[in-house]
Order: structure tokens, then sequence, then C-alpha cells
């Protein structure tokens, strides 16, 4: 079976090694230079969208911020799993909201912010601290503002005019800031008979708006189906197939939808090392119409993203139960280069382990890791 | 770094698919079409052994009969692991057995047939039953010949006559019978510096005299010990990097060396499910001289080969801890086409999933599987 990935980067790569042992071959369509790649080995393999959706038997995507057109004649092939509904709500934080209000899934209070006066109505409506997040490619902190004290107003909102008027098609989401203790995801997938398996709750650590590190989120089975009750209603509610992931913030017990991504996702990555089917297979067991497998826990596993940097001592190999996952992408400061897989027979050993590894990595390259080692 | 397979085959592939994420490029070399491909995808990348060799960092091997001028040539480039000298033994019985002899190795006494002379002076030398076997390219059963009562030696000695008589090249070991309780297997890697890592025993199911079924051993700690003096003879005596696999033959809790493979091995797939470092990657670290890692059992993993067949039920995947791996290759007879890893939580629930996979299973592509179930 052939597989079309839209775009060409780590989580088509990740999603090609976990497939080839299924006999699917997965090519990559990259958006931006309208090529089709081999998704492992990035060697060109031919041009054009329609070629490579003429070519495909199952069309997905590994990220959100498509082009419409190119989505819209995805769509119309019939081929297209999570379909471009789900993409669309992924990549606009407007129908996003939309889409949990709908589906009668908690999230923070909100206002769209357009224009100075609907701006100062979110403030009075809302109340302050507010954060305002840009409506459309607005991942890994890049296009959010903060709000404290309506004496930064005035600035602020000259900031949000200015990038506003570069770009016709972006809108503001204004949302109330949530004190959360924590952020969690969860991961899982639905297929087309709506059968749904998840994983357990991830908690994500994030340094400047990035993710930094993952694992297993202590938490009750009360929480957990919590959280799998929102997967299912928007699992259902897009008729969605495929891998679908919801952060969450975690206020006193209580889940908020932060926000979706209708993909495999980064705070998934540990599920290579301590699940039993990873979530990149689960995606493509998904799509193609195959039984979902099991989701459960081998080992307690951590993951350590690998940001900005192209190589590391060799010396962390040693450590049983560590694996090193890079991406072959080229160095540029703050980007995603790879990522570690930390597992161990429990959390005590973990921890040990944890210790290890941070004694050998670069502080510089990897910050805060010692207060996520307290924290867990 | 860029890593050169000879053997463009599913080995190389698991090789490339387990090395990918260390960001090694591995690139495989058929020597029947003097090409080198991608080791994943097959596509053709260019043509000519001493290009091949110019552009690799490293070169290694994913079968042992090899053409001496291609062994020598990559020997040559001083880039070759574990080298022309380990290969050969793994590809020629007459230097395997001068090697086992060489380390002070247990294995079945022999003597070396190429004449009817020498032939009957075998048969009253080693006495009967005896097994003949050619020295070269005898793997899976083939080329072997058993010889059981003197009234069968004349028509047996002018079948073995007609075969050296085809190939001037090779020539027939012929092995006292071992009355062997089971077949076992230790795989384990040796590094640049002298260190060795080994996975626990595995025990081998053949039917027809090609690899069946391989799961962990119930062995003795004596037994591992005596396994892995034997490793650490054979790898020192060879000064080896890489993964070696050696079969063994138990006889009263005695291990008496079978053969040997200078390469990762079909009895070693279950590691990519149950163990730390799968034997794919654990040969990558060793000839890359990174650390080997663990070799620690993550959890019982059952490897069964498919053979002939290129697809099966998909309800299979509905069993927890299964795990299908294809090669991509075009449905032959009795071709390994694939494996299954089966991996439980312990060898109750493991039995219990095999059975729920033999139930599963076309019946006729899969024989003695009900055996195997009730020896494990």
């Amino acid at each position: 079976m052939k597989i079309l990935v839209l775009g060409a980067g780590q989580l088509a790569r990740m999603m090609a090694l976990a497939g080839t042992p299924l006999n699917l071959q997965i090519n990559a369509y990259d958006v931006n230079t309208d090529t089709i790649v081999d998704a492992i080995s990035q060697q060109a393999i031919g041009r054009g969208l329609a070629t490579a959706i003429a070519d495909a038997d199952i069309i997905t995507a590994e990220f959100e911020h498509i082009p419409l057109p190119i989505l819209e004649q995805c769509q119309q092939s019939g081929k297209f799993l999570p379909g471009a509904e789900a993409i669309k709500a992924g990549g606009d934080r407007r129908i996003e909201k939309q889409l949990l209000d709908n589906a009668g899934v908690k999230s923070a209070e909100y206002a769209i912010v357009n224009t100075e006066a609907q701006f100062k109505q979110a403030i009075t409506d809302l109340g302050l601290p507010l954060v305002f997040k840009s409506a459309l490619a607005g991942y890994d902190g890049k296009g959010q503002w903060r709000l404290k004290t309506t004496e930064q107003a005035a600035v602020l909102w000259q900031e949000i005019a200015d990038f506003l008027a570069a770009d016709p098609k972006q809108a503001i989401v204004a949302e109330k800031f949530v004190p959360f203790q924590r952020e969690v995801s969860l991961i899982g997938a639905r297929d087309a008979n709506g059968n749904i398996s998840v994983y357990p709750l991830t908690e994500n650590h994030h340094v400047n708006g990035v993710l930094s590190t993952s694992v297993i989120a202590e938490a009750t089975t009360a929480l957990q189906q919590q959280a799998e009750q929102v997967f299912t209603k928007l699992a259902n509610s897009l008729n969605y197939v495929g891998v679908l992931a919801i952060e969450f913030f975690e206020v006193n017990q209580q889940l908020l939808v932060n926000e979706i991504a209708p993909r495999v996702h980064n705070s998934g990555h540990w599920t290579q090392q301590g699940a039993d089917v990873c979530q990149f297979q689960l995606h493509l067991r998904a799509i193609c119409g195959l039984p979902l497998g099991s989701t459960d826990l081998i080992r307690p596993t951590l993951m350590i993203n690998i940001l900005g940097e192209d190589s590391l001592p060799n010396e962390i190999l040693a450590i049983s139960g560590l694996q090193l996952h890079w991406y072959g992408k080229s160095k540029r400061p703050g980007r995603k280069m790879g990522h570690i897989n930390l597992s161990a027979v429990n959390k005590t050993e973990l921890k040990h382990k944890f210790n290890q590894l941070i004694d050998l990595l670069p502080a510089a390259a990897f910050p805060q890791l010692t207060t996520m080692l307290e924290q867990l």
C-alpha cells in the first residue's frame, strides 16, 4: 500500500520507519517545493501534487499549516485521512475553538480579536491576565503575547495591529489566562469503524514555549477517563481517522483543552520505546484500515527534545534503555534536530538514568533538565 | 556516517531501519547485479564496487557467501568490518572448522572429504550416523546429506561425487552426527576495544532445515556462561568487530558449535521487540565505534518466520505485543518473506498469545507451530 504524507519532516520520516515493516511504502510531499521525496532518504522521486495524489492509495499529513488549495485537492481525491476539516481545525484557532464549543468540550474562555475595539472588549469581558494567540501557524510559542496589566495594553495592541496588518488572513484569539498546575496531553487513534485506542496521559514540560520533555503523567483513573471522554467527543465529532493529539491544561483535577493537533505529536515520541505500538505505526494502522493493536505501556519512558544541536557525546548511548532519534536535518538555532527516549523498569531507575544523562549532556543546550528531574 | 552493506536483502534493510535514527546512512551493494541501492527502498543509487567503497566510511556484510575478489577489494580499503577473514570462516566450513579447532572450541568431530577414499576413511574413523555438509554456500539445510547405514554408502557417494564434480571449488565436511537435545544460538557483539555484549541464549526450531521459530531459551547460568566463553574465544581470535552469531547443539548440558554466522542472524530477530538495543543497531554501534549499549531483555519474545507467503490475515495485528516485519520481497515458495515478533510480560501470557496467533495463521504455511507451542 502506498501512503503519501503532506510534509517531508521528521514526522513523515518516523512514520516511514514505523510503516516499512508493514510493507507500507511511504512518500512525502514537500508543500514548499512541490516535490515528492522518499520520506526517509529525502531522495527526490517526482514533482507535482496531482502526480503524488494519483500514485497514492492513502493521503495523510504530518502538519496542519497546509495551504488550502492543497488541502482541497487532497480532499477531493477521496483518499485523505483524517481529512481537510480536521487539518483546518488544527491549523486555525478560530475553527478549533468552534469545534471544541460544538463538541461540548471545555477550554479557556476566548474572544476573536481583529480590531482595537474587539481587543478592548476582550479585556473587559475576559479580564486580565490575557493571552493573545495568532489564529494561524502559531505553534511552539510563536505568535503569542501576554497582557498582565492595562498599562501595557496600548503598546501591545500596536504590536498585534502590526502583526495583523502584515497578513490579511491572520486573526487573533484572546484567551483568558489559565492558572494551570501542569500541561498534559492525550494521544490516541480512532479508526474508520469508530474504534478508539489511546495511550496513557503524558506530562509535558516546555522551555521558552517549546516542548522540552514528555513523560507518562502520574494521573488518577478519573483524570485519564476525563481526557479519554474529551478525545472520544472530538474524534467522533470529526469522524476522525488516524492519530489525534490533545493538549490539556490541568487546573485542580479539571482538564481544559489547550489545543489539538490532527496528527502524530512530539509529546508522543516516547511511544517508540515505551508502548506496544508506537504512535507512528498506530496512525498508519488507523488510516490503512488495519487493527489498531495495543497502546499499552511497556515501561516508563522519558522523551527529551534535542534543539539546535546536531551532535551529542557518544557516551550517552552507553546508558541502558536510551535510544537516540536524529531527524537528519541541518543545524539551525532552536530547530528540532532529534530526541532522546530514555526507558527504565520503574520511575526510580528512570530518575537515576536521567541524572546520568544530564551529567553527559551540554547544559547550555538542555536548560532546566535538573528542574524536570526534581519534578519526576 | 555512511555505511555500505554487502548484500541487499532483509538484513541490510533492517540494519538501515535501525540505523537511520542514529543518522547513519546505509546503502546496500547487490553483488549479483553490481548495483548500489538504498537499503530500504531498493532504489538504485549507482553502480560499481569501487564507487561504493569510495563513498563509504565503513563497509560490512549481511551474508557470508561473497565472491572472494569482492571480499579482497573491500578488505584492501581498510574499512571492512568484521573483515574478510571472519566472512570467509562463515562461508566455508573447512575454514570454520579450522577456526574452531584453533580457538579450542568444541564442535562435532569431522573430516574433509574430496575423494571416495576420504569418504570411506571418514566412515571408518568417525562411525555412523554421519552428516555430510557442503563446504560452501550450505545454509538453510541445502547441500546436506545423512548416512545412517553402510548399505547406503555407495549410492550416497555417487550423489556427493556428482555434487563435487559440478563445482571444483566445493568440498565436503563429514561430521559425526550429534544426538542433540536442542539447538540454541548466542548472538552478541564485540567492539574494536574488545568489549563484548551478548543477548540471552535463544532456542531455535527448524522445519525441513529452515528456521521456523526462535525464543529465549530456558537456560541455566552455567549454560549461558559456557556459550559466552565460546563467543569470547571466537570473537577475540578473529579480532572481531560487529555482531557474531553462534549456533550450538546442546548435548547433556554441553554446547558444541554447529556453525557461526559473521553477521546479524535470523535467530536474533526477536531482539527488535525483546531487547534494549536490537541486533541490527548493536552491529552498527559496534562497527561505527559507538558504545554497544545494553543487550538486556525487555520481555519474552517469540520470533516466527514467514516462509513463501506475502500476506497474512490482518487480524493478527490485533494481538497485543505482536509486530509484523515484512521484507518487501516478491513471493517465491519457501522464501523468507518476513517474520512475526510476539512479546508478552511472561511465558504464560506468551503461550496464550501464541495460541491465539496459531488459530489465525494458515496452517499449511506454518507447519508444526502447535508442537512448538507445547514445547514452549
